[in-house]
């Protein structure tokens, strides 16, 4: 192991290889909440493609599993490394290599953040539009993942705005996939499998990403509603009227508690409508003309209004924009709150209302709390489980998935499968799709050594877990 | 043979099983201008998945090659028959299954054509947004193709509408991808996978596609440009400018000449603006405001005065829809003239003023004819080459498609590789790319039975042509 530990070395440099004690407890973990951290046999921060074509090559010929992580904001234990591998982290290859704004296109490495391609793209009128919560992500790990977010509704998750990637296979070989053009039919779309394949089929080294227009104008409308049943069922409606919202989002009352306190936020919302509230829609409107934006809010609060709202409160920027920022942080205050689990489940946009009640009775049956918010939009919800025993709240997150199978939805809108929801997805996934998953799988990665039993459970080969899946 | 037709005869009926004579004209070919028809070994007309099922297991048990075919409008060969093969075709399967107008969603078997789709939504305020040339094509051709057309650069191509997928795996397993959500990240997304593969495979039997509301006010705006470069250099300020068009064409001055002639069209463009033109932009304009609409074009027209336009015409709503049906039209105005193949080459948006410029040089070296018209607005150019030679038009198609690639493009946008480009694809494509797509090619169809030598150039499996590709 020491010999391995030398050849990675000579690859990408002394300093950048850390074993034992010196890996930062940074690097132990990714944001699942059920996952316990694991120092890795090593920590290795390559440089460059030709480094991680090395350092695969390497871990291919010895059998050796290599976990690739992003910035650690994942939420379903896909990066958190093996006590027996390597954990392959970008701190090295945040570089942003180009921004044509002709084509309004960027390429990035893998380890370039949102926030950090933001700061670039914000003075050129242009903007990435995947907006996942938190914008410390990277994009090598918001490929990994699929990411959604909350711009989704209007803009579709990662796969709709990545063109082209450079990945590194197991073998050490280099594919790249797709380029600076927005559509193509030549073969299979190697780019679009790839995506949302959480470090199990090649590891990430650049990513081709379109851009658009960045809006100048915005503006955020709250809507506090006596059910929740009442905010799923508006959705449709919005979504119908051709406002075509950016942001769409419900936040129920004690999420809307708890991220308003967090933020030290006060939205101005009268003591008599708090009273009367079970939850809230957060829609936000964008465009280039101040006065259409105004048009579309005016004709939004009447549609909200018809649509049996409270009362309908267009934000200053400033609060509208806190409120957004507070949204996004609602999984770290639920985890602050002591949260024991997550569900990301997504469902045809109209079943929510029933989803969302037969869950809350579910709940009720296991001993749980469950507050939540989400992309109400894009029919994802994001839903946060308070029960401390494992065994209840396993029975729970299995009938929640199964519920969200049976009403025609699927478990993971944007979290991804990883390790923590590996059990529910191979029992209720359609096993001709869980087969040919694994013999795509077993095309990419023969010895199984990237991201061994994530996804779909395919062990490292010969790592004594049984024979491989057939 | 005779005991397969009688096996054939069982599953779908008596009539539904046509060889010989018998077979029409029109199942021999597709639309592409290199490919000569040929009668199947037999036309099956399957009328439901079951069906299908069975066709595909006795077709895999006695390794008969099946071919798909869905309105026969293909423009790469990819659903030209098999002298030795099933041609499966599925005017049997025509059933809208469901339109879904609270989650904006329509489910539909392979054979509904475009048009069939539209006069179900149109009274909906609803649309399915792709809109390939021809409206006679089957949303499973479409998916096959991963069709695009003139709306793309708004609403992107068939991969972005597709929602899931139900589909025959070559040993007769039935999968199912994707629902009526909107985003995911459940495991790899075999249905994107499948989009594009052109057959080769699975054969899809049912496709669940995401709608829109349905734009009601919409103005055409033609600009004529004195030169090929002024208009291809206008696109990208037309695209950062946001005003968001839903069609972006150019047409070069031959095409509009055929076209507007085919259709008896006259665009009241005065003689001395048509002497000095040698392209034209097209722009459609939609939204469900007037105002806005009519706001949007007058900045439009303010920007292509700007950007060198001769003149700027706003078309009156008739003959706008006429010039776009004609625009439509531009492949049989181009086939009725005698053209002897196409180019559908994808560029970065910026590099088309350059490869059009180079492109003309190259048909001038190998005495060639080439007019154009394409959807500039995401790269993708048309071009119709005259040059009845074999011998020098594939030379030039060579040094078309070498160019397209060497821009930083790929060979096919929208139209796909299918026979007519298998020998350049192979040629330039990433032989690592190709590796892959070969096995995984194997992974769904181990025999080679769907669609043999199509995209990939992988046999029929004991086909005589050597052995399998590693």
């Amino acid at each position: 192991m020491s010999q391995l530990l030398e050849q990675l070395r000579k690859v990408v440099g002394e300093g950048n290889v850390v074993t034992g004690q010196a890996v930062h407890a940074d690097y132990t973990h990714d944001e699942t909440l059920t996952a316990a951290p694991v120092v890795p046999l090593a920590l290795v921060l390559p440089g460059s493609t030709d480094e991680v074509s090395e350092v695969l090559t390497l871990a291919a010929e010895q059998r050796v599993p290599v976990v690739a992580r992003g910035s650690g904001t994942g939420l379903s234990g896909a990066a958190v490394p093996r006590a027996d591998g390597i954990l392959l982290a970008f701190d090295r290859m945040r570089r942003i290599r180009e921004i044509d704004t002709e084509n309004q296109i960027a390429v990035v490495e893998p380890g370039v953040t949102l926030e950090q391609l933001d700061a670039e793209l914000a003075p050129l009128g242009l903007i990435y539009p995947v907006s996942p919560g938190e914008q410390s992500g990277s994009l090598g790990g918001n490929v990994a993942t699929n990411a959604g977010g909350m711009r989704a509704v209007r803009y579709g998750v990662t796969r709709h705005h990545v063109l082209g990637l450079e990945v590194v296979l197991a073998d050490g070989r280099v594919l790249r996939t797709g380029g600076k053009f927005v559509k193509c039919s030549s073969g299979y779309d190697l780019t679009q499998l790839l995506i949302g394949s959480e470090g199990t089929l090649a590891v990430t080294t650049e990513v081709t990403v379109k851009l658009q227009p960045r809006f100048t104008q915005s503006s955020t409308v709250l809507a506090p509603f006596a059910d929740l049943a009442q905010v799923a069922e508006a959705v449709p409606h919005i979504v119908h009227s051709g406002v075509d919202p950016s942001i769409l989002e419900y936040v129920d009352v004690l999420v809307m508690a708890g991220i308003t306190q967090a933020a030290g936020l006060d939205l101005g919302i009268p003591d008599d409508v708090k009273a009367r509230t079970l939850a809230y829609l957060v829609v936000v409107l964008e465009g280039m003309e101040a006065d259409r934006v105004d048009e579309d809010v005016q004709r939004l609060g009447t549609l909200l209004d018809q649509l049996g709202a409270i009362d309908v409160y267009v934000l200053p920027s400033t609060s509208g924009a806190q409120l957004i920022a507070a949204r996004e942080r609602a999984f770290f205050v639920g985890k602050a709150a002591g949260c024991d689990d997550l569900i990301d489940a997504v469902l045809p946009r109209a079943s929510i209302p029933d989803y969302l009640a037969r869950l809350a009775v579910l709940a009720t049956e296991h001993g749980a709390l469950v507050t939540g918010c989400g992309h109400i939009g894009d029919g994802n919800v994001h839903v946060t489980v308070f029960q401390p025993d494992d065994e209840r709240r396993h029975a729970l997150m299995h009938a929640a998935f199964e519920l969200a199978v049976s009403s025609g939805g699927a478990i993971s809108g944007e979290h991804g499968i990883g390790t923590a929801k590996l059990p529910y997805f191979l029992e209720m996934q359609d096993p001709v799709a869980v087969d040919l998953m694994r013999a795509i799988k077993q095309v990419f990665d023969p010895s199984g050594i990237l991201g061994p039993e994530r996804v779909l459970g395919v062990p490292l080969v010969g790592d004594g877990h049984g024979g491989r899946p057939a």
